[in-house]
């Protein structure tokens, strides 16, 4: 058994992680952090989870963390997490780090974006990036994962088998983005609650949304090209889910039907990608670790389709997915109920 | 004209204030206030406001906004609604508060259910409850009207004709409340946020609610008789709305239509009721003053279903109303849209 | 392995079973039906079952089922339901029904309230009723089972414990019973469409649901008295869950907590039951198999609440436990992820 | 008084429509029509008309209607709309047309689109299209208006003061387009039903939706040259709101404030668009007619992002706009609350 600790338990991809660790056959859940000092259980905090986790939550720093455990998920905010991460990969862990602090591997990026210097720079450019149908040959060895974003992977998972063939430009690409209300957290902002969010819809971060360089950097990384990308979000009054709809220009003219088997070939053997006939809808892919995606022309433009669930392949199934890659189990092991 | 001010202008329920107001022949809105010291904009706080009332909400005491109007509408929280109707009375203004703190007529319930001391006790015997379909005669010549709360009217508006007639017992009631989520306020709480309450449904303060002594007292009041309440309230994955189901035992054997008959007698001539045959919808009196109801027989008791915009006609509206009777206007003034 | 089918496979219900079934190791599926002709593949119907299950539907009697499964799983309408059992069971079948048509014991009051003349009547007195915390003794060697209604099971599993112990009065039980919209099933409907449902809230056949007969029988049945119920039946603007509120009085007095004890003993070793402290949501349970109770003395009365997700405890999971009692395999098998 | 009649009474865009000609000073509404022979009164329709308007809804043919009305709104479904629209004017009535019969100016783009042929087709090229934004001239004299869609409305309001102004490259335009459900209209079909719905998000109609020609044309029309769009609608679980992000390239180099300064130029004293600075969330212009917009500036792209109520300025509330000018009355009558 392999004992695992997550770093800030309380939030919404924390639960994820949770529920999906406890039927992983290999996992000891041996520790959950959060900074409150009351030690509340966990499914006092997710009463979903009464009768199946009665952990408490403790209030451990990094280096207690990593005597009680072989690898940690960490699910803290930015700049917590790079503030963790170097004492427990000091411990002996292996790290799976959710947050955005490791996935830039330009430390003049991360601080223009997110506005912090970054303190663990050293690290950036060795840092491997977790999205397995892409880097899945490095995952296997990293000590450090930086688990992706979730509009990231689910924008980057639609581009990247048209941009690494060649098959669109990747100058001129435009991503409408829209996501559940989850994926804002779970604390409580004015703008998150029911009554202001329900039956609304905006955009929000308009050309300043911080998934923004790290779509670009990996997708330029993956294809071996110059890739720039116009990204919009999106809040829906939906829980979870997020659809892609990005707006592309094709660089030969093919099928829709072509262009397809292209993708189909170029993801054969990746249990978590589907490429659909139809038009994908959030619903199809909530819950599960999936990723749905179709393409279809429209006017000049091809129109890639992309969906997800956001706290799950966007955050805590594919950082299974990576677990599972670190430690040389089925990539599906705990992913497919 | 007539100057009205709105105490604690940020709020859902005065957001529906000033959008009644703003359509009513008879007013002049002439301050806004708020605790927050940097003055913004009314329509900065609700958009929807745009191009439709740009007043600025200032942070003025209760003698600086009786200098200012003629009439205040308080929508302040209950504590700072009896600190500041005071002075507002003496400065010369009529009050209609749509706080909790003159709804009761014994300073020791308010101080049993809301946990506080009642500074001005005092006022508490003299105050008239501004529920104009049982009220409406003392309405007129009052300076301070206590608006009801959402679930009281709900409920005591489906109850009073079968009380007052004696078509029902006074001892057995359950009062099953049902309301969106913007009867929480706007005030960010974990609970209220878009994803701990949508997709869901639960039940809260289940015989500890503020509202249950409110609705017996009035009950009692209109009907000459001790009424007593069960009443539970539930917080459903909609934002305006309030359905009470309440269940009861007829003191007589009457039909549906009977009774029905009865109560349209009992409401002949008010203008906000509406007597209904099929199960009311919310959705229906969403966005109205209305209040719909109906009755079902069921086995050996009586259900009574009301249901109402909690933010209109349980807040918003029938403040309207009240001013609207306290002025000799016609009731319906600006609320009939 | 065990070969399955299932009847009537392109419902909501049908829907879970299949995901449950997909996961549990003694399960092999053979046949799903369904009265198109036109034989579409259930993950063209269910696009969440895509790269999960490819089966096609067929429009097959129930004796050329009978040749490919050893158990049906029967999600048939009424009516429907007692046309195709006699077939299955005679063709060797064991059968798990989902309808209404073997739940009650008496076929007089069936067709009283479902204005069909029962054509399989002999049947009713020696069907099992699938309600295992109650029955599981009969299960294991039943052919047939009757797999509860939604509201039944969430309602009875609350009331039991209370009526088998004396605890509460057995004519005195007001039940306010609140769903998602999935409970009314996938046929579309001018009542269930988005945008009539959405944002609303309201009672729907009070007095008149024919879960109530249901519920009076399991009840008494249950507990070796004559049981009455009042039973009002909401539609809550969500997918999925259902919340019982409901309306007892005591015989004895007894504490919340006393009250919670019992509880407990009665469900002692049932896994499914989770008798909490704080009042349950149902997202707490949707997705799950588990039922969660509390009570609340209110007044004279106790209140006891109670929720499912109505797709899973309330119709697929609970059907799968039952196959699973009657297969001598641990009662959860593939229930719990 | 003006004599109206409303064809087609029972869907969304009609109720809206009723609402909001009963506050209308200068309507007689006289006649209301449904293609059901049961006669049914409205308000039984559309419970929230309730004490509001108890009209019959009559089977009559357009003759029939044209005895009862000077003005008819047509909120039929296309085809049954050009069917009746020529009666109806020789009837002696001006007709505001909501269905995309009298949209496009020509035939045979018509019939690609519709697939029908079009039987009044020597009309196309005369009606006036309604948007009172850019066309306000020619509506007073118009006998037939053709009230825009609602996606084409929102597109059009937020790219036209771009397009006319030549800020903006009119051969690279997207519109990425989110609607809510209402949008669908009040039939009963699997796709719309709430558990379909909610809690789902999905492009539709990719690359083939009606709309695209129709603001093609109109932008081409109103700024004098040819303008081609990529169209992506998008089912939003909201019941209404349309938010429209428009990815467009300008032709010189403005800040966003001298693009705002432009917009609001263009729509100088009209007084249904607010050019705001926030980015514009739908519940803000939800119940109005007003249409909301800003810019943002991202990458090498101008986002254009425009959001109405879909039922009121994309149907109804614009219809009684085009009906004020047609009369002489202010534009704003009756649409102001």
């Amino acid at each position: 058994m392999i004992n695992v600790a997550i770093l800030g338990a309380t939030g919404y991809a924390a639960l994820e992680l949770i529920r999906i660790l406890l039927r992983h056959p290999s996992v000891r859940l041996t520790a959950l952090t959060t900074r409150q000092d009351d030690h509340p259980r966990i499914d006092s905090i997710h009463p979903v989870l009464q009768g199946r986790c009665s952990l408490t939550c403790q209030n451990l720093s990094a280096t207690e963390v990593a005597d009680l455990a072989d690898v940690v998920f960490c699910a803290l905010p930015h700049v917590a997490s790079m503030e963790a991460v170097p004492d427990l990969l000091s411990g002996g862990c292996r790290v799976i780090d959710l947050s955005a602090d490791y996935r830039l591997n330009d430390a003049a990026v991360y601080e223009k974006w997110y506005g912090h210097t970054h303190t663990d720079a050293d690290r950036l450019a060795d840092t491997v990036y977790g999205l397995p149908e892409l880097f899945a040959e490095q995952i296997p060895r990293a000590d450090l994962v930086a688990n992706p974003g979730c509009y990231t992977s689910t924008s980057i998972l639609g581009l990247a088998p048209l941009l690494c063939q060649g098959l669109i430009e990747p100058g001129d690409i435009v991503i409408d983005a829209k996501s559940g209300v989850s994926g804002a957290g779970r604390a409580a902002k004015l703008g998150t609650i029911f009554s202001e969010c329900n039956e609304s819809l905006s955009a929000y971060a308009v050309g300043t949304h911080r998934h923004t360089p790290e779509i670009a950097q990996v997708l330029s990384t993956a294809s071996g090209q110059q890739v720039e990308v116009i990204f919009t979000p999106h809040l829906v009054p939906m829980t979870r889910g997020i659809l892609c709809t990005m707006y592309t220009r094709l660089t030969e003219d093919l099928s829709e039907a072509e262009i397809l088997d292209r993708m189909r070939t170029f993801y054969e053997g990746r249990p978590f990608v589907r490429i659909v006939d139809h038009l994908p809808a959030t619903k199809d892919c909530v819950g599960t670790n999936y990723c749905d995606m179709t393409v279809r022309k429209s006017g000049n433009r091809l129109v890639v389709l992309s969906c997800t669930d956001n706290l799950i392949k966007g955050a805590a199934g594919v950082a299974v997915q990576n677990f599972n890659l670190m430690h040389g189990l089925a990539e599906t092991t705990a992913l497919i109920v």
